[in-house]
């Protein structure tokens, strides 16, 4: 990382030097009132002796804070800094950019308040003690950037614990994206998702819950690699996590290396930031789909995926397909929110992948497999995809 | 309480019985992005790529989260409910519609941003371990409602261990522009402050905090009773802050009821909610200062008092010199944040009331020490006053 930071300390200020750095002087965010505050008479109204009636009224009846606060349009975007991007574990303030810009990326696409959180602490039991305090004031939480394994503790007891919706956007905001565009890859080329055999590079936050979803989907068979090779249940190396993964994806008992696993594969699914060489991609089944997702450089070039894949998707801005969340968490909790959800479950991910994917199934083409982050379309679809599931499973409370 | 809200059980909306609940649908703020998210282009400055050098930046000199984050321009507004107006414990969801005002009056008055934060969690050891893991995230801490005697040993403890200001409005903030009030009262009057006899009603937080500003500003006799009378040394019953307070307060070794120690009194501050026998009131000295501030009911009708005071406020609207909190809390911290101070100090308060009192220091009259809250003057002129003398003492980051 230190290549591309101006350190201030050399003279220059980095505002001059960089234009992100421009953009980011004072924040990205504001907070502001949609109420007049103008005169005594706005403030007996929105301030005391007025909103005395209001409190009280939510004190006799709990439910009516999500009528007359902000509390069901705001969610919580909670991280330790300890993932952050591909910088690592930076801690909360260094965090604090990213935050401020996926909260307003969820105003600018979903329509949802968001509150950047980011904690000083970092053991499971302090930041599940932390956002459960919190939970009163917020209508979800997304969780952000908490490293593997102990994001996934961390989110299971905090949706355990709480009555609201908890989303770690790594894990599913990615999974949802990627489902999406794989099931418009595979209607593109005629191909049932039972019949594709998937292999996952990389078993973190992303890895994991891409491998649950598409497993979930119906994907035939899906194999997750991790640094030393597949992850299988004989291997005496893992965590309980990859231990569970173990346990649903790799039906056929693979092992070895993720080489050998890709050898006549359907579908590569890099969410882990090697490299995987050419001669891999060149053995696997005629037609794959490369979706290298690396940030900011592919596992697979897609350059050189294109000489072998019917369809390459990638993280990056400047190829075509690109999977990025935002194309699901703004959906996905307006989605959950509107309805008052008390969780977002497996079920609710998969329709919001199901709708994402329906954007552009009547425009389908190599090339366009998942719609751009700037599709208007997109956020709509989701939001009420997602609500209309909560509702079927009786997740919603509105 | 109950016989001023409306239940919606009754069969109407409350929004159609009453304008505050109609003004308090869907919540009173909301958070904006203060740069665009328009294109791809601007996506790659305000979240990845371009986000990621800025991380990296404040990774290596954390002292930038000030510069390129929200951080040095928002506070949290935090309370658990359990103080909550004249309502009482009726714990954090009740208490939101409070919080978000107290939030949009901070941006309306100090142009400071502003999250409500209320806290599932009334233990001092939660509520302090809460706010400093959330304190990465914010230029300082705003103390609400949160009931006496914990809310001293929050602050206290919080004060210690956090390098941004901690404040506690329901203290520091009444006790500013009661001293400010009290200031141009003897002022019009041509009293000095040091010839006065105080008698503070009320040993809670918003007492004891006056008790003591009164006390640094050189006020000569500050007596403070609660529900049993004077708090002096030799009483038995004392919890531990009122031990101090009879430590630094009553030099003059007063004892008995409120009434005795009102006998002559200059000076009545009423911060109980309870009721003064109109005859007490008239056995003060000639020309008293009575400030009777519990809301909505003061505990001398501002009527009665006028029969025997030279200057009469309250903590009502609708009648002159209103002590409201608004008059200080927002410059207080806009002043703070705009030097990045580490604390708010006993002479930054004091700087406060100062400069308030200076606004109508041109204009006195009996119903006129105080500015009105809509004084536009107000808020620049604590700000500054507050940055000066946190420069002064060198609290100051900027």
């Amino acid at each position: 990382m230190s290549a591309d930071i101006v350190n201030p300390k050399d003279g220059l200020e980095p505002d001059v030097i960089d234009p992100a750095f421009a953009l980011h002087r004072g924040g990205k965010m504001e907070v502001r009132a949609t109420v007049p505050v103008r005169d005594a008479d706005d403030l007996s109204l929105a301030y005391t002796p007025g909103v005395a009636k209001v409190c009280g009224a939510i004190a006799e009846q709990p439910e009516l804070v999500a009528d007359y606060t902000w509390k069901s349009q705001v969610v919580a975007v909670v991280t330790d800094g300890s993932a952050v991007l591909g910088l690592g574990d930076i801690g909360p303030e260094a965090s604090l950019p990213v935050m401020e810009g996926k909260a307003i990326l969820f105003k600018q696409f979903g329509g949802v308040d968001a509150v950047p959180l980011a904690l000083d602490g970092h053991s499971t039991d302090e930041i599940v003690d932390t956002v459960a305090r919190l939970a009163p004031s917020f209508g979800g939480v997304n969780l952000e950037d908490i490293a593997a394994p102990r994001c996934f503790e961390i989110e299971a007891r905090l949706k355990e614990r709480l009555d609201i919706p908890v989303f770690h956007d790594d894990q599913h905001g990615t999974a949802i994206v990627t489902l999406a565009a794989l099931r418009n890859a595979a209607r593109l080329h005629g191909r049932a998702l039972g019949e594709l055999r998937a292999v996952v590079s990389g078993a973190g936050a992303a890895g994991v819950a891409i491998a649950r979803i598409l497993t979930e989907a119906g994907i035939g068979d899906v194999v997750v690699c991790d640094r030393k090779g597949v992850v299988s249940a004989d291997r005496e190396d893992l965590t309980d996590v990859k231990r569970e993964l173990a346990g649903f994806t790799n039906a056929a008992g693979r092992t070895g290396s993720l080489e050998s696993a890709l050898a006549g594969a359907d579908v590569f699914i890099g969410v882990s930031g090697g490299t995987v060489p050419e001669e891999a991609v060149a053995g696997m089944a005629e037609g794959a789909f490369v979706f290298a997702m690396a940030n900011p450089n592919p596992e697979v070039h897609p350059d050189v995926a294109r000489k072998y894949a019917s369809v390459v998707a990638t993280g990056r801005s400047d190829y075509p397909n690109q999977i990025n969340n935002v194309l699901a968490f703004p959906g996905v909790f307006a989605g959950a929110l509107q309805v008052r959800a008390t969780d977002i479950t497996e079920g609710m991910k998969l329709a919001a992948a199901d709708a994402l994917a329906a954007v552009v199934a009547d425009e389908l083409a190599p090339d366009r497999v998942i719609p751009s982050p700037f599709d208007e379309r997109v956020a709509p679809a989701v939001t009420a995809a997602v609500a209309k599931q909560a509702r079927a499973e009786g997740v919603a409370r509105a």
